[in-house]
């Protein structure tokens, strides 16, 4: 947890500081509220950040977590620090240099956005319990009148994490035309039921402090504090993962900090929640952290894959999904689901699953900013509709099986009609296709397991998807691509019969490039020298280092196609020492094979 | 979750049934406490199961998780059914008719054994808050205190899971001469920071509560329930899985049951969780609660594994460590610790980690009751001093390269000096361990991923630990074993040069015996045929299927052992067609290599 004080993690402690920077705008009511009931008139509190251009195109829209408000990042240098200051500024990852960025307080907040602590017009006091039940729509329809108030029609993204990604997603559900890119980071389609379960347990604590009075504590000396702290210490377990919180107190376990609070303190994981318990409820209001995490618990895009596909159909803009390996409250399948459903309809998408230690917690962190801050920066660069996309070099490419070219792409791409829709499995760093893409292909999606290519394929401004192969292509619809590619891939692979079926249930073309181990070099090695073969290229490995685990030949693909009725429409035999095709005995003379696949 | 209902999970709503068949003795005191102070006298109530046979070495001490009682099962067809009936009674795992079991109530408890609601001779009145702080260690007095009373001098086995672990563990340490056999079940050396946490909130809850009273609320009429009841709401969701939850709640998340509680009922989980808080408060105490959780997080036989090994030093008695894949409570990982500690102090272990869906609380239910139940039942078999421990046929044992039986095995026996003490690397079933234990060898342990064949050489008798040979063997010492085997497992190896430098760090010689490659029928068909070679035998598998990734011959393993400094003593070369050995090219005549390996 790198440089996080033991009493300092993510916004944890913040106080409620005087927002300096905040803005006000009142709407005309009544809002109609979707749970029923309706709200007279609604304050909004946000505060902006940048210039908006001239196209009015470079907007935008950051949603907050449950526990933050408006103040993102701090507006000069003597500031107080926002809940993403390390995410948010001039020349940062959400650069306000080249960004107009608002964030309003969501509505039932209690930093000054309309919540259960606002003075309700017909009684004159404050809503307390009688605060209807919100919904995350309600807080969308609330910013959405806020943006036509501030005559901001289109916004370049909409990004939230955690029940912000919440807001982010319904956004592009419910206002697909005004949004071009939604970043959805840590979150999920619905909380689950052991999310659920923990939000229950914090609201009991607060509904049966007994200085909560039904909600109505705020001219009372006490107030529910107990409930409320001990709903954010379940809250604050769950944003940390074992492994952080190992870290954290494993050393000192014994020693707790001197802290003034009533709770216990006898270790020192209890006085760091003790502490950030009460340092809560000085800034948090018990209504309002009733009212959010109902809101939250009651987000339901679909509790099944095909639930979630027809909710996010109308949901067409871009999307970035990332979420964080070690994060056990929105872990990543539910991310995962979400990619799914978006896939299903053809809605262009980008996935990562940040290896992190940091817990939900992680995107509030700097320990894994260099590579959730890339892929938002990137994300957000290629939205831009004035971006030239030019295909970077590809620098760190794989080989050709002998030499340092990859020739088989000149083929496939040969192979490929135009305008064809590719998905490429075991993508990489998205070589193949950036070649595609800039002969004019749409349709185009790449899937790796590896982070780093993500990363690196995210910032050719490419959709591709983390996965790993050998657990199938779930995501991926019967028949939706014209072709799928996998080029020097399959003698890696675990599952081969589950990868080949899965490849020709979503393409209905698949083209499959493999070294041939029946080349006769390599049959010389083996045969004369009695060795493991080892050449220059895709085979530079030795045998007890290789990646490759799979040893086959043209004879042996070809035999298994026939018992599997795979359909062999086109082969291609290559040499790629001399970088001829091979039309005698390929098994032989070829090292590379190009097959193209169908049912 | 199979048969369990929805509002019935493990013992959570049994209530405070009259304990019909308890037993109750009073102990003199004064009992001098861990923590400092004393309790003047002590009542423990007890129930026992089956007869103390007449050598006295057949009795089994269960010891009870936070919750639970004596009452481990029913004694009539009549009776309550206890926490572990599944698994304790005539026939079943702990077999009454053939174990004498004992399990008292533990100290500190409000089932009838002295705790915080006991009277206070000194005041009259409940001890409340005024009981002491007692320890794990103080409840192993009180029950060691008991056996005495009882003659019972020689214990066959300790068993605990979760709290009861801790018990067990502390047991087989301060004891090792009283206890044959420890088993530890879903336990920890001591709590992760994460599980202390909760129990942090869940005593802040009680403590807070305005009705607790500083522990004196017994002649009130309104009891801390709801701090109690949120105590237990927290513990309930920390013994599910997240997958459990899932199952459990999904389908039916918006219609909770009507439940008569006071609790928020919005959602399935949050009935259940209220019912569950409701229904433990009528048979908990709130100041038990406090008392026995702060023991459990008390407890600590180290923070690491260094001083874990000092810790477990004592502990010589035979272990059995049982974890559960989906328990985050207790993560696998902390078993492991405890196995990696016993394992450096030659102390035998078997460690399984079950394959499970059921978090936590796995142990109490029926789901996982095939494995755990019969690895606990053939430990137990096993640890009977009369049992004969036949080397059962192998059955399902390994293949040979090109035939049905294991040739290297007679070789390898051979090349091992009676007495050594033997690892055997990826040890499937035991058929090797076994073959060595025939022949007298005293100190064997195996190794394998298999979570059914650990199971299988738990049931020989033999002492196996479940891990990842590529995740290193951090379970031993340097120059542990005299030997290392590593049998027709190499080839299957993603991280082969870990793997060989742990077993040259643990063996003073390694045993490894693979196929060859070069042998020159294989040859043939990769020369010939151009095809993938597939014998009968070992290389039964197809291109596509085969667990083998590693592809090498004689001569490409010389080089390598050569490159790393790795010294060969002896090679052995077997063309196990014929059934002979080779002396002449080797790799060209042999399909089965033997070679004997040391730094």
């Amino acid at each position: 947890m790198s440089t996080t004080d033991l009493f300092f993690s993510s916004d944890s402690v913040r106080t409620a500081q005087p927002l300096r920077y905040a803005q006000s705008v009142e709407l005309p009511g009544p809002l109609r509220l979707e749970k029923g009931g309706e709200l007279p008139a609604v304050t909004v509190v946000y505060e902006t950040y940048g210039k908006l251009n001239e196209a009015g195109d470079n907007a935008v829209l950051v949603c907050h977590a449950l526990s933050g408000d408006s103040h993102v990042a701090r507006h000069t240098p003597d500031d107080d620090p926002g809940w993403w200051d390390i995410v948010l500024g001039p020349g940062k990852v959400i650069d306000t240099d080249r960004y107009f960025v608002i964030c309003p307080n969501l509505l039932g907040g209690c930093r000054g956005t309309t919540g259960p602590g606002s003075i309700n017009p017909a009684t004159g006091r404050p809503y307390g319990q009688d605060f209807p039940t919100i919904t995350i729509g309600d807080m969308v329809t609330v910013q959405r009148m806020l943006l036509d108030k501030l005559g901001i029609r289109q916004l370049r993204a909409v990004i939230g994490g955690s029940m912000g990604g919440h807001v982010a997603m319904t956004w592009a559900i419910r206002h697909p035309d005004r949004v071009r890119g939604c970043i959805a980071v840590a979150t999920s389609a619905r909380l689950t039921s052991q999310a659920l379960a923990f939000d229950v347990v914090g609201r009991n604590a607060i509904l049966r402090d007994p200085w909560f009075h039904g909600g109505q504590y705020y001219d009372k000396p006490t107030k529910p504090e107990v409930g409320l702290a001990l709903a954010r210490m379940i809250g604050h377990i769950t944003y940390l993962s074992r492994e952080a919180m190992q870290e954290k107190f494993e050393a000192n376990r014994y020693q707790p900090r001197e802290v003034p609070v009533e709770f216990e303190k006898k270790f020192s994981v209890g006085s760091y929640l003790g502490y950030q318990g009460k340092r809560f409820v000085e800034r948090f209001d018990a209504n309002s952290y009733i009212t959010l995490t109902m809101a939250m618990d009651l987000f339901d895009l679909g509790g099944t894959v095909e639930e979630l596909t027809a909710t996010l159909r109308p949901a067409r803009c871009r999307w970035l999904v990332i979420s964080f390996s070690s994060d056990w409250l929105f872990p990543p399948e539910q991310s995962q689901d979400i990619v799914e459903a978006l896939v299903a309809n053809d809605i262009p998408v980008s996935y990562c699953n940040v290896t992190s230690r940091c817990g939900h917690d992680a995107f509030l962190l700097e320990d894994d900013l260099d590579r959730y801050g890339a892929l938002i920066r990137d994300f957000l660069h290629h939205l831009d509709p004035d971006t030239a996309q030019p295909v970077r070099a590809d620098l760190h490419g794989p080989k050709s099986i002998f030499h340092q070219q990859r020739i088989d792409y000149d083929h496939i791409l040969n192979l490929i009609p135009p305008q064809a829709s590719v998905l490429d499995l075991g993508c990489g760093r998205g070589s193949l296709l950036a070649r595609l893409r800039a002969r004019g292909h749409r349709r185009l999606v790449g899937v790796d397991i590896d982070e780093q290519a993500i990363v690196a394929a995210v910032g050719r401004g490419l959709d591709v998807v983390q996965a790993d192969l050998n657990h199938g292509l779930r995501f991926f619809r019967d028949g939706q691509f014209d072709y799928v590619v996998l080029s020097l891939t399959l003698q890696a692979i675990l599952d081969v019969e589950g990868v080949m079926r899965e490849m020709l249930r979503v393409g209905r073309q698949g083209i499959v490039s493999f070294p041939n181990f029946g080349y006769h070099k390599i049959r010389r090695m083996v045969a004369e020298e009695g060795r493991s073969p080892k050449t220059a290229g895709q085979l530079h490995y030795d045998w007890w280092n290789t990646p490759n685990r799979r040893f086959f030949s043209i004879l042996d693909f070809e035999e298994f196609c026939r018992d599997r009725q795979i359909r062999i429409s086109r082969q291609i035999y290559l040499d790629t020492e001399s970088g001829v095709e091979v039309t005698t005995d390929p098994n032989r003379n070829a090292d590379l094979a190009i097959f193209v696949l169908s049912r």
